[in-house]
């Protein structure tokens, strides 16, 4: 079979979304993945079929193509600006149940002023969640009093609904070590938790707390007072899950890229076809991941991949792979990789299914 | 306008163009652009109109794409292996001009069997040119005796013709000053010039003596003996060709990405719609290229893109930028940002087109 390629093995795919399933129940929260990960309608209705009660998504494009396939439950756990994009949220939240996210007074006012501006016809209330920033320095206000200020704010607002709060601790991605990233996932639910409270001594309504991130919801799911988490890699883990300890094994990864060894030209050289245009170049877009390499040649273990150009993959060390054979290479980072195919096998014992990968590329 | 996007200058864009294209009539060489950069089949006829004899490619799937444009002279510059790709390649040898890179007896030998393997309907002789390894170290033969080994047995395979030979300087983007990067440019013509004379004074003819990278074809087109440059950024530009002195100033970069502010949720953070999605985490591949940080945001020197999450990218620093602005980044690495996108604008004054990256994600 050509290469390069994505084979996902499904029976350890359903394995891994009943397991997290399993988890959510355990802690008694909703769980709503991120389809990020996989951009896949199939898997998104695997999760929903193993309880999910929802799902997330990062771009309204990304939403547009899950609500056409017929998801009906949707939060774009992003901020976005823009007519256009207004002009499609509304749209498409005559059709879908809809949140989205808002970290500022500038972005929720805009928001209210392009319902206003829909007229009668349109829906006239969109359901927000305050994005809270639990320590990843990337969006979000700043937990407890900057959150209660912004609420307050929102509650002015004649078209916008406040259905709660949200976070990613993504900087759990960069934790040294396994104490670090417990602390981390423990402080996740922590400053949501008392966020939550902040808002409702004041008087208002906080249905949602919600968490999330792969790494750190086998304990921040577990914070009293959490009512939803949001993992989306742990379809098909990779070798940053397997860096930071979240999985014992890399069994666990039900995805992987297959290549061909296309030269081999110095003794402790190979050269596969699989570049960063199949691997992506990520090692961790939060800190440092612990990753070796661009992803882990399986049965290689002396080889290891250390330079990507754009179509090659260049492997040194000691192998006896010879021009021509395949590989099959566990990726760094599961998500950024499923963006670069347009399609991925699906391999259930000894058949085969390919699925398009109808969300990938959806930058707006 | 919707963000994030890509738009590129068409007049900045032709002046790349035409420049290259008088650079090489200048030195007196051919002109085969490599349409990795750009992907568009647009951008390819405004090459061959400009005087390219002919496109370079990286993957047969894009060969596929440029011939169902109307290319009829296409060389892919890389090696490739397994059943299927040959299959393709010799349906698509029978409707344009081809060539393809070797650089190992079994590579070329398996070549030569799938031709004899397709029987007497099938195009009979594939045209091959051999890599050389002028210092990159990911495929090629070494220059010199081991050229001339493999040249001769390629002659012993009845249904390969041998062109000439072809290398690529892409250890240039690593040179950490303008000293080492013209040392590069002028050691990548000369081991090609010597590798053809020892092939010659063999008995071998050699047709073609290929060299090429942006970087390096304004000293390596020069060098006598060689015949034909491949650069293909050269169309665009990008941050990593400004930091290591390729061209003089940013306006000479004709392609941007336009992005929306859509946090600001600490003084000195902005937070932009354009991630590793966007804008690739590419900060050269061989080496350290200069650049800082992930893209240029124009008009913003005291403004840093510090990180790129999928869709989040984080800058840090001083400016006056609000919730819902729009900027423009000059990537770091152009091409591997047109492959993150599904279509280009291209603006001509005040005329926009939008084009169909028609050879993106072509992995295969």
């Amino acid at each position: 079979m050509d290469t390069p390629r994505i084979v996902i093995e499904e029976q350890r795919l359903d394995a891994n979304i009943e397991a997290m399933a399993a988890m959510a129940r355990k802690a008694g929260v909703a769980l709503r993945p991120h389809i990020k990960s996989h951009k896949l309608p199939q898997i998104a209705h695997k999760q929903l079929a193993a309880g999910a009660c929802g799902i997330t998504v990062a771009k309204l494009g990304e939403a547009e193509v899950m609500a056409e396939h017929g998801i009906k439950d949707i939060f774009i756990a992003n901020e976005m600006m823009g007519p256009e994009k207004f002009a499609r949220l509304h749209a498409l939240a005559r059709t879908v149940k809809l949140a989205v996210g808002v970290d500022s007074l500038e972005g929720a006012k805009a928001l209210a002023e392009s319902i206003r501006a829909q007229g009668s016809r349109m829906q006239r209330i969109l359901d927000v969640l305050i994005e809270v920033d639990s320590g990843l320095r990337r969006c979000g206000v700043e937990p407890g009093k900057e959150v209660v200020r912004l609420a307050k704010d929102i509650s002015k607002l004649q078209n916008l609904r406040l259905r709660g709060i949200f976070t990613h601790a993504g900087h759990s991605y960069g934790a040294a070590d396994r104490t670090e990233l417990e602390k981390i996932a423990r402080a996740e639910g922590k400053v949501m938790v008392e966020s939550a409270y902040d808002l409702r001594r004041e008087g208002i309504e906080v249905e949602v707390v919600s968490v999330g991130a792969t790494p750190t919801v086998a304990i921040s799911a577990f914070v009293p007072g959490v009512t939803e988490i949001r993992p989306g890699n742990y379809v098909f883990y990779d070798a940053m899950q397997l860096a930071l300890g979240v999985i014992p094994s890399i069994e666990y990864c039900s995805l992987r890229v297959h290549s061909t060894v296309i030269s081999h030209p110095a003794p402790n050289r190979w050269v596969l076809d699989a570049g960063s245009k199949a691997l992506s170049l990520d090692k961790g877009a939060h800190g440092h991941s612990g990753v070796e390499g661009h992803g882990i040649i399986i049965g290689q273990p002396q080889l290891r991949l250390v330079r990507l150009s754009e179509e090659h993959g260049v492997a040194e060390g000691e192998s006896s792979l010879k021009v021509g054979d395949v590989v099959e290479i566990v990726p760094n980072h599961a998500c950024t990789v499923v963006n670069l195919f347009d399609e991925v096998e699906v391999w259930h014992g000894a058949e085969r299914e390919v699925w398009a990968v109808a969300a990938r590329g959806k930058n707006r």
